[in-house]
């Protein structure tokens, strides 16, 4: 397939220089279906990016837009800011059985605006006002939003420095493996916890992603978990989950925290909680975390009906047996398969690969491959994007139902693309 | 009418208890359409409230659905975060041609995020990156969002407290009328900026909404307006105006710093850009501002598709000549009258009205009133709020697509309210 | 008198560029006695600056140099951190007998340090403990010290850029007399304190100095003072007067706030409470706000015991009667008549003094006339120095022991000084 | 000795309850010669605390004390500001002869105000002006001063809590040791700065003590603070050696680091700089650093010239030739001879000691049990300090004019306290 330079010419005259995937892919998409995406000059791509984890269900998929066109054309509230609504209360029925009851998960609901930063800002203001503390700890690599609040426990110095004021109150720990295990696990986090003397502002909470997606694709191991929890635990310390992007089934369970069998005091969801794309998040935590005043934390699209719409019949969709765990834990070994024989193919590129359920990474010794790979593989018709603080890390974040002949096509053109940039 | 208790059960059991309109209105909404809503009771409500300035078209106007619909049947991209599409650039060819070039604006766009605190994050970030100074100054009584950027320029103590952190780099100067006009205008203001003892940290930019919608229905005058333009020039400060809840033709003309004949330095929309009600959000500024490196902020909703589809269908429909404008002035001093009539009508409540376009506000002496007027008027079927730092304030918001006999409705509804709680 | 330029070298090769006031007096100074000082080069100086205020029993007070001597000859205990010295213990119960008792203080007393910015640091802290708050409130052209917590009150643009990080907590609000009288005292201040919805983070405390002598010898009325302790009282503030500067007698009373018969919270005392010019500062708290837990701020010269010595001499030879009060007062009113008698023979320097017992300032229009005032003075043989934002104000300090013919022949030369600059 | 409580009234009913020492040695001390102190009863005491490292040439030295009383005799300038004076000279002039030319050391002197703190404050700005960087970093049960930039950079929660408001800006690290030698030096520190992606502010500085007085008594190996230069130089941080405790000969050599053979950007002296225990304190920095502007930084007591004559006088007593640190040395060894043969008496206790020239510290399993003796030396007629963050070490700091038999003598007590309280 050869591309031809699309007409840009809107986009680069009138949109901020701030826009970024449309850099990385320079055409104008038009349709979507699937794992498919569709450009406006006829051309197809096969879709490994999933909107950074927004699409686990695919584009457009055709269960939750007859929902949602079923919504739409019956005058169903589209916007009601947070009143009581027979969508929302339906998702929240779904959630509560088909979520929380089946894994004894006995968290509160908040909706605190429809994107993942409103969900972290939400989810430690709540762990300040709890805990009368300022102090979070958050971990090297980790990504958790734009805005101010988020934006001082992320971990990208690029990022940070957009902030235009120094960010503060928060300390980066080390993540898993991240001193290539010379180190025990926690044992200067809880040195520092235990010593009167460090000179750590107590946390109120750690906030902590169990794979790093925008890192660089870092996989915390089940124990390395547990040590976080029992570490929180006895330092009085609050858990916070960031299941954004690994959540709703990415590693194979609904929660990607459920492997390693701990129960976090805050989780939030984003991005795939909505189930078509749709702008939706949540904060969940214990219930006896649930000091909120009424509207002390507000805002104007936290309930976006049409996104209950589509997530509660997302739920049950897919969510109401084992099927979809076991067929992403399936999709996982046919692509950690297949990056393995890249990366045995190359042994001159120093490539390793890493990943749990359907979300892996690949990295090169040369730390500006990935990208090079990414751009031939998208003249083959791949959109696959990088992570990692250098973009040093290929990302494959495909739909969760995608089907096995399309993940196998992905992961050859990505081989091909490894190849064709050796 | 008379109100059934709803019931509430899974919102009191599940959802936080930050929940907040669902609290004032007891009910549980299914349908709407235009002006009015309706709940699984077969209740109808006349909606004075228009989802708190988001939808200034109604609820799921006719020609705008018509266009979603479309769009979502014929598979476009719902979800593609910021990489190009047709939508985006069908949205941002009418927004030139609709809106900045008849008004000779010469901004730049920029997709922060689909809610109003993304965008005004986004404003600050820039504005500190491009002055490189840490300080903002905002105005007594303002309301920027509840992410931690935005609470630090907002001014209601309640939602401040909810950060949980001491919220800095932000200083309140008076908003005008705000010391009932015994003081000139920015006396104080500039004689801080003047004196290299004040201890005025230097800055940055001034963020101002024209109208204060939540801080209790403030209007600026157009020559207050215009001081603080000059003064921001004098003083090499970023204007930024807040036009989220006050654009969109809220107060007659589509952005509310026309009237006074400004060119902000940095503009936010949000709420009624996407037309349908559905999350988008908006951060315009001076092409030389542009400084953003590509991604230096981001986030996962930024290309809300189907709301640049309604957001351009909306501009169509509604902006492309001057007929919005003008009704909106008429159906404005139709509530002007009515609200005039209600305040005379009762000269022992000490009540007084002030709004512009079809924004009002009614303010009575008891500082209580507000809140009974409000919740009788919902028994008597009329959706309206309250707003200032006490719930002092009844906020008159229909949609600007009101019929006069609808707005002649509700304002009868409203007077008969005041009448009933004297 | 002719000035030979002394050799400054090894100030130039080896002392910081920060260095200040030898650059305004290019002289070595050798010894001191009384209001006069000597340089090497066998040059005199009548002293109008008294240490900027540290040495308001002139130079070597020959009754306090004489206790000096004897305790350092008898080995008196000169360094023992905050130990139990007989020293100390002398100090303490001449504070309580000659200053506190007699005038009704019940003031606890703390040594945070012996300089001014210890004592104020101390303050700040104390006050934010006390009230969990981390608001403080200054005024403008306030000046508290250079320390990071001080630096934060303080007004001067230019020593806060010093800090090299945004100095934050503090707001300022309007000195007496900062708006020419045009607005109503603490208006704007109490409106902000009032309103739930100003944005004022709510003050722990208010920091202020009656006269402001750094700022540009700004003087506070009495009813200013009074109406700040009663909106302190009314808004539940800590209200802590520096007095630093103008305690000790610089206006008259021992404390400058007794004039305006009001019991500040907090008091800071540093300059001449050592009498002797040796450091020493303390931190006077009301009993019920020593909240302090031992050691919980510390300092290894927190027991200056030399400073004790001297300090209690002073205020035996000085303040057990009323005649240094009194005195002040006539000097002051020397100095008055011949500042005025300056403004009024040179009508087109648009000349106004201002001051309060014996600080006085004198302000041209042009503001760059009180530097040439001052240097030209120094040619002559009289050490003065400027102040305020701009250093455009002269500053009279001369030593509360001034014989009234060295004042008069200060007030000489000054008077010279601005001729021969005029 | 049996000790009779001594009539503290005025202490305690004047003096804050933020007082120390004086609560561990209830006496009242009158006088004080070299090691010994004396108290208004007739007792005397062996000083082994050296009034916290500020008496390192001993109580009142005869010398320095000759050299105070001729200047005070003679009306020498005691207090000037920051005035050129022949005593300031003085001391410049000794202190580039004596101190920095012999050890090519070519830094420019500060004269921040006379205590430890204000020298690392000044410390702070002067590194974040030159960087333009906020983010310090320091170590683990860092002691550094109470002002509020310095205690933003001190490790003891108890100290920190007393700010009152969060102190950020400051990131510990693991001090040499710090983590039972289970992780290579900087393995965490370098990774932070070499990642992009960790999260942490990039520092404009490193502070750090060679040996950590308060902290412990901790002591950094050579060669760990040669890889802390190191990695300074390699990651554009500049290097501040808080020399406060253990600059001026406590460890041997003048400055703490000349073991190390490092050069600081930055240094700060204070404490035994004076010599006489007076309040003086310096910031030393390389030349090219020296970008204050005159007066950016000031403070009353910065020419405490009765300090400069006493300092100048040390330095040619004490610091012409090697004398002084061999001596040190030698000392240093007798006292480690005691600590050993104390551990090994009590094998049951688990002591263990560490230090370097005259300051030691002794640990026990026990963590009250330094108290405990620290105690019963007292009774003993010894005076000696705990510190570490739970004041768990015993910490002995004798003047380093302490002669063989007084050492012996308060070894001996130590022993006996040690085993009195087994």
């Amino acid at each position: 397939m050869t591309i031809t330079p699309p007409a840009l010419s809107v986009f680069e005259a009138l949109e901020s220089e701030v826009r970024s995937y449309c850099r990385s892919w320079p055409a104008v998409f038009d349709r979507a279906q699937g794992s498919r995406m569709y450009d406006e000059d006829g051309h197809t791509y096969l879709d490994f990016f999933a909107g950074a984890g927004a699409l686990n269900y695919g584009h457009n998929n055709p269960v939750l837009k007859r929902a949602l066109i079923d919504y739409i054309e019956r005058d169903g509230v589209t916007h009601g800011l947070d009143m009581g609504t027979t969508a929302k209360r339906a998702f929240l029925e779904a959630f509560q059985d088909v979520v929380l009851r089946p894994r004894d998960l006995p968290y509160k609901v908040m909706f605190p605006g429809p994107t993942g930063t409103n969900a972290v800002e939400a989810a430690l203001k709540l762990a300040r006002k709890v805990k009368g503390r300022e102090a979070i700890v958050s971990f090297t690599n980790a990504f958790h939003g734009m805005s101010l609040g988020s934006l001082a426990v992320t971990g990208n110095a690029f990022k940070r420095a957009g902030a235009g004021i120094p960010l503060v109150h928060g300390t980066p720990m080390p993540f898993d493996h991240y001193l290539d295990d010379r180190v025990p696990d926690f044992l200067w986090f809880e040195r520092l916890l235990a010593d009167q003397g460090s000179g750590l502002n107590t946390p109120a909470a750690v906030i902590v992603e169990t794979v790093q997606g925008e890192g660089g694709i870092n996989v915390a191991r089940p124990e390395w978990l547990r040590g976080l929890a029992a570490l929180c635990e006895r330092h009085d310390m609050l858990l916070i989950v960031d299941d954004i992007q690994m959540g709703c089934g990415r590693t194979g369970a609904f929660f990607s925290f459920e492997e390693a069998g701990i129960t976090p005091d805050i989780v939030t969801l984003s991005k795939s909680i909505g189930g078509y794309g749709l702008p939706m998040s949540l904060t969940l935590f214990r219930p006896e975390l649930d000091v909120w005043e009424p509207g002390e934390h507000n805002g104007t699209f936290r309930g976006n009906n049409p996104s209950f719409v589509t997530a509660a019949a997302a739920l049950d969709a897919y969510w109401t047996d084992g099927q979809m765990e076991k067929q992403t834990f399936a999709r996982g070994q046919q692509a950690e398969e297949a990056l393995r024989a890249i990366c045995a193919e190359h042994p001159e590129l120093g490539a390793h690969h890493r990943g749990r359920g359907l979300v892996w990474g690949l990295e090169f010794a040369d730390r500006s491959r990935a990208s090079e790979v990414a751009r031939r593989a998208f003249e083959l018709g791949l959109l696959v994007e990088t992570s990692g603080p250098e973009g040093e890390v290929l990302k494959l974040l495909p739909a969760l139902t995608i089907s096995p002949e399309e993940l196998d096509e992905g992961l050859r053109i990505l081989a091909r693309a490894v190849r064709e940039t050796a």
